[in-house]
């Protein structure tokens, strides 16, 4: 006897099982099939534990500097094992916390390998050993291999960290995210290899925590999807903090010792070696589109991952794609939302589909940076006639109340229209702050109705009005 | 030869100096009469170094937890002078930067207390000494005493402490807000009269650094005007921090020891002494309406506050007034709105008259507390239909990895419309999250909009959006 489901959700990751809880709302009958944990890597080795990591790390920072804020306190240190412990426990408790929602949505929980037939069937086999992650252990009641039946399958497999040839990670010296999350020792030295979000956060915590950090890029700026003049300003802060930059460079060769890395570095005039610890390489992620009969089946891939449209569909009847599996940018809350108006496609109901203009990015380090829409060189390519505003943090009084007068709003407007069409942000505590500028784009706002806006004396928040009114010529604080 | 102004504003606080710059934006030749301190109590004695304060006992507070993050001290203290001087010090700062924004927008300064002779003449006298507050001084090439001429005229005169009879603040026993700000030690035992935001304010800063609170209200619930489950949930965190509060109960007579005070409080069953070393009285402001001629002049008064429009203008021609003066709500952020609404008026450009529904409004304790709009009591006394939503911080991960796993964020609609009403926010950084909402409500927005914009994740604005969906049957993480 088999169930015969509605959905079917291969993955269950935030993009999954988010799907699955709003696929239950709709009376669907639901499964999800996951291999190693729920939650996915967002909960469990990405976005979550992260989050707790750089959370001791802020932490420890106040601790560091203490009398700046009229405190004291001696031999100030700490116990890495202890913070991996805690991130780990933040991850698990979280991870318990899906295996709830599944069984309180009535969501059937299969684990293992899932592949599709054929359209409206899915085969499960036993889990194979993790490449890496460990599993956590099954919710109760979970499901196993087997054959089971479903009108609509949808693809939710996310991303793996992408490997460069000859710098693959072996876990021990050559580290991806997985292993960076939970050193047994704070290394004294790190290379970290890519500057996107992943590596500049694990920059910034080994950084706080006093390692000596080499971060190289290979394109000419650091957080490359960032406006550039965000990105530079991250980067000055960067390099007062001790982090060494090195941007337009290319690890081309890495040789190892018997606890260290040793990098051959190229810029293109000259190049260098660099000794450090551990390398994380943090150059990306690519699609986890292998083994689930995809080709097979005819769906097509382009660049690594799954084809859809802007609700999750693709070529095939039947087979949707959504999150990491299914293209950039790959960021959990993006795959919460393309999961859901997916759902709400199959089940007949009037969708927005997917604008990803209005998606924002964040980058917890120290500073954090956040933003959304189009950056200025993006604007300017669309050939649009911008109007820019900026605001730096040091005109508010709540940024310099906290001790934290580094920061800066920027804000793009069309100048024909006075329409948003994208806010960068660095500074303290931005990555709770763009929601206010998501919210106006997603309300096609202009300059008019922001500025009319009441933002509460004194926040941080003031910074993103002052930005506006910057854009118009009224600014009130520089 | 004196100056022909077109603006002269009665009163240097953020009201004033904000409503001196956009006059000066829009080419008016505009001066501000300031008798104590550019920037007003908000910069010098209020919002501003409450939050530098806050920031220490927040760090504290931390610190104290170390373990819980990983981390380890020793020997953990304040040094209550130097938490002080960090206050102070970012006052001087803040004031130091009014004055180079006066010079910046050639702005005059004049120095003294002002008197509106008749509508288009003020009169400045030397200033007095100032009952409580230092002054600081005035900025180079401050104008002093004489007669001015302007044809508007501004009245930003703020707001002070209300004294109740028999309980009135003598500066040492008996404190304000003032006296509060910059202690020469931390007192052991503090009692606070009064639950509004000030009063809970300082009675969260000193409960942290480690003083024994109690807070009397007279009313039934503190914070007495945020939404009754907000403030419910707030009080069983204050009480799990050990602060003492007694709602419905009146401090009845106040008897002075050598180095504390002894208060009667009844609560209308019983009453009880309760002694403490020091007193706060934070029971409100009354608005600095006097010895400004405005009775002469016929400026009508209500409540201890003058009458305006939308706009700012009283009933009596070229005479205005902004801010605490022009009555509630008494908050820094509605006196620069109003202050730049009044200039724009008098420019005659087209404004939008002031909304008060629309005005944020924040208390910086330790859970923080944020809300726009109306509250559920306050909806339902207008009789309109309602939804709620409701979503707790214990259901998002960033919270989880922060270490602050308690909050609640609380949206209501107006059910028939889907119009969003009111934001009620309790926990970490509600503060900085409220401007989403107040974004919201400016732009009419309805359940639909929010439910469509993507809040990034992991961050704690994602539980703005779970209670917007909760509202509406279609929560995720709960």
């Amino acid at each position: 006897m088999t169930t015969q489901y509605d959905i079917i959700v291969i993955g269950g990751g935030p993009g999954g099982y988010v799907a699955a809880i709003r696929a239950a709302q709709l009376g669907l009958k639901t499964a999800v099939v996951e291999r190693e944990h729920l939650g996915g890597i967002c909960l469990n080795w990405g976005c979550i534990p992260t989050k707790a990591l750089l959370r001791s790390a802020e932490i420890y920072h106040y601790m560091s500097h203490a009398k700046d804020y009229g405190l004291v306190a001696e031999k100030i240190g700490f116990d890495a094992a202890a913070i991996v412990q805690r991130s780990r426990g933040v991850s698990g408790r979280l991870n318990g916390g899906i295996g709830m929602l599944m069984k309180k949505n009535k969501i059937d929980v299969i684990w293992g390998e899932a592949s599709i037939a054929k359209p409206g069937e899915v085969v499960v086999s036993e889990p194979k050993k993790p490449a890496v992650q460990p599993q956590t252990p099954p919710p109760k009641g979970t499901l196993g291999a087997g054959t089971y039946q479903a009108k609509h399958i949808i693809v939710a497999t996310g991303a793996r960290p992408r490997a460069l040839p000859g710098i693959e990670p072996d876990g021990k010296l050559i580290w991806t995210y997985f292993e960076a999350m939970k050193p047994e020792a704070m290394p004294k030295s790190i290379l970290v290899m890519g500057s996107g979000a992943i590596g500049i956060e694990f920059a910034s915590f080994y950084r706080t925590m006093g390692a000596e950090v080499t971060v190289v890029e290979v394109l000419p700026q650091i957080l490359p999807v960032e406006d550039a003049e965000i990105a530079a300003h991250a980067r000055k802060r960067f390099e007062k903090q001790g982090i060494k930059i090195l941007t337009g460079a290319k690890v081309t060769k890495v040789a190892k010792g018997a606890n260290s890395i040793t990098a051959t570095i190229d810029d293109g005039k000259a190049t260098q070696e660099i000794t450090a610890e551990r390398l994380i390489s943090a150059v990306g992620v690519v699609g986890n589109i292998e083994n689930l009969g995809l080709e097979k089946l005819g769906v097509k891939i382009d660049r690594g991952t799954v084809v859809t449209d802007g609700s999750g569909r693709t070529n095939v009847p039947g087979i949707y794609a959504i999150g990491d599996v299914a293209g950039p940018p790959m960021l959990a809350h993006k795959a919460e939302h393309e999961g859901v108006i997916c759902v709400e496609t199959i089940k007949g109901l009037h969708t927005h589909p997917m604008d990803k203009l209005k998606i924002p990015g964040c980058t917890y380090c120290h500073p954090q940076i956040a933003s959304v829409g189009l950056t200025e060189a993006k604007a300017k390519e669309q050939g649009i006639e911008v109007r820019i505003g900026r605001f730096p943090f040091v005109g508010n009084g709540k940024a310099i109340a906290l001790g934290e007068p580094e920061g800066l709003v920027k804000t793009i407007f069309d100048k024909k229209t006075g329409q948003l069409l994208g806010a960068h942000l660095v500074g303290a505590e931005v990555t709770e702050l763009i929601q206010g500028f998501v919210i106006a784009m997603n309300l096609e706002t202009t300059e008019e109705e922001l500025i009319h806006a009441v933002f509460p004396h004194p926040t941080l928040s003031e910074t993103m009005h002052e930005s506006v009114l910057d854009a118009y010529g009224r600014v009130i604080h520089i």
